[in-house]
């Protein structure tokens, strides 16, 4: 069961700038019995740094999907937990790893789930960040916190590991969960709907749409829910 | 109170081959509040492929104490974890890596304590192991559990911060722990007893002395109770 839940995990690297890092974040996967990898538009190709820092785990560094978007790289997942050391404004409230990876475990139970990790220099973008289901940090020091890519990624793989072992117990979710795909086509359909009735001024947006990605990722929506509010905004649609 | 915690842990890397991987292990040792780096006979002296893996580090891996043996490494310590992936006949129980953080953060508030890595390839020796208190792992898939030495470090430092963050409630040991070297001397001075009382054959040991090393490291013999032994030998010496 632990290994069937693993198997569901996507580690997902966006715009990384090292193909070093990319190597050894597949070794980091590897050891923690994730094997499944996503590159949003990296930097550079996968090149003998890449494979000499992943060692053993070529096989998971060349079975990696090379994706344009990271609404790409979420195809199909239920959950995705968004990994930074920074705190935002508008953010979700970020979980500690520990806590973070149980969430992510639970979700696995129901569908593909992602760990999805920013840049080397800056991160995730809110943007990237309002895509996902909720977020996470490695609690670190204050004055340093700027971890190595392949070590964030190899505590995160750490801590999964160490929930799907001990995930007999796990609460499991009472209904089907949206997949990401169809979140961000609601997205679209909201804010078109949105701009139709005038609410939604695109010369002075005020943040709108982001604070409405932040309510619905946080209520991680069904996908019955989904369908509901999909027939409320073509109800909408028509009077305007 | 965590703060100081971590400033009583040092991490101790024995005949590291990669001097790019002792930066990156500076690196992950300042993210999670850790400084004081330990380097037994390294290969190869720090150079700038190690300067550039610490990043921000670089004091960290510029104050690295270089020593000629784990026993000088751990000379002032009064609890040491060996770290390491394999198992072995005759070492410790190795406990996973959330435990026993727990049991160093614990041990460091009597004095300071130290996680021990080994060699890239191989690890720690049995030697090695028997020079510590106790022994931990990382769990790991079995198939693939070669984690890179500082991701390694990385999930222990963690760990070791997740501890101490924590740390309030944890128990405080009874009485004074032994000093690292107290316990060596300990081992000499009982070799040497056995060897006059004619039990130790030097023709044919039997692993006599890494048995003892581990009932007693097992024990985490106090101060005190390594006088009284001594006292018990330089008695039984008389008498040979």
């Amino acid at each position: 069961m632990s290994a069937e839940l693993l198997s569901r995990i996507r580690v997902v690297l966006s715009r990384t700038t090292h193909p070093g890092n990319i190597g050894a974040a597949a070794r980091a996967m590897k050891t923690m019995g994730i094997s499944s990898l996503y590159l949003v538009s990296p930097k550079k190709p996968i090149d003998a740094e890449a494979e000499a820092r992943a060692s053993g785990a070529v096989d998971v560094l060349h079975g990696a999907r090379v994706c344009a978007s990271l609404t790409e790289a979420l195809q199909g997942t239920v959950y995705a937990l968004a990994v930074s050391a920074r705190r935002r404004e508008l953010a979700y409230v970020s979980a500690a790893a520990h806590s973070a990876a149980q969430a992510l475990v639970a979700a696995a139970q129901a569908g593909e789930v992602a760990l999805v990790f920013g840049t080397e220099m800056s991160g995730l973008t809110n943007e990237e960040i309002l895509q996902c289901s909720a977020a996470a940090h490695i609690p670190a020091e204050p004055g340093y916190s700027s971890l190595n890519l392949a070590a964030a990624v190899q505590v995160l793989a750490y801590e999964a590991r160490v929930a799907a072992l001990a995930g007999q117990s796990l609460p499991v979710a009472e209904a089907a969960p949206a997949r990401h795909e169809d979140v961000e086509n609601l997205y679209i359909h909201l804010e078109q709907s949105l701009l139709a009735s005038g609410f939604l001024d695109p010369a002075n947006p005020k943040r709108l749409m982001p604070r409405l990605r932040r309510l619905f990722g946080r209520a991680r929506l069904e996908q019955e829910e989904v369908n509901i509010l999909r027939g409320m905004l073509n109800s909408f649609d028509k009077n305007t």
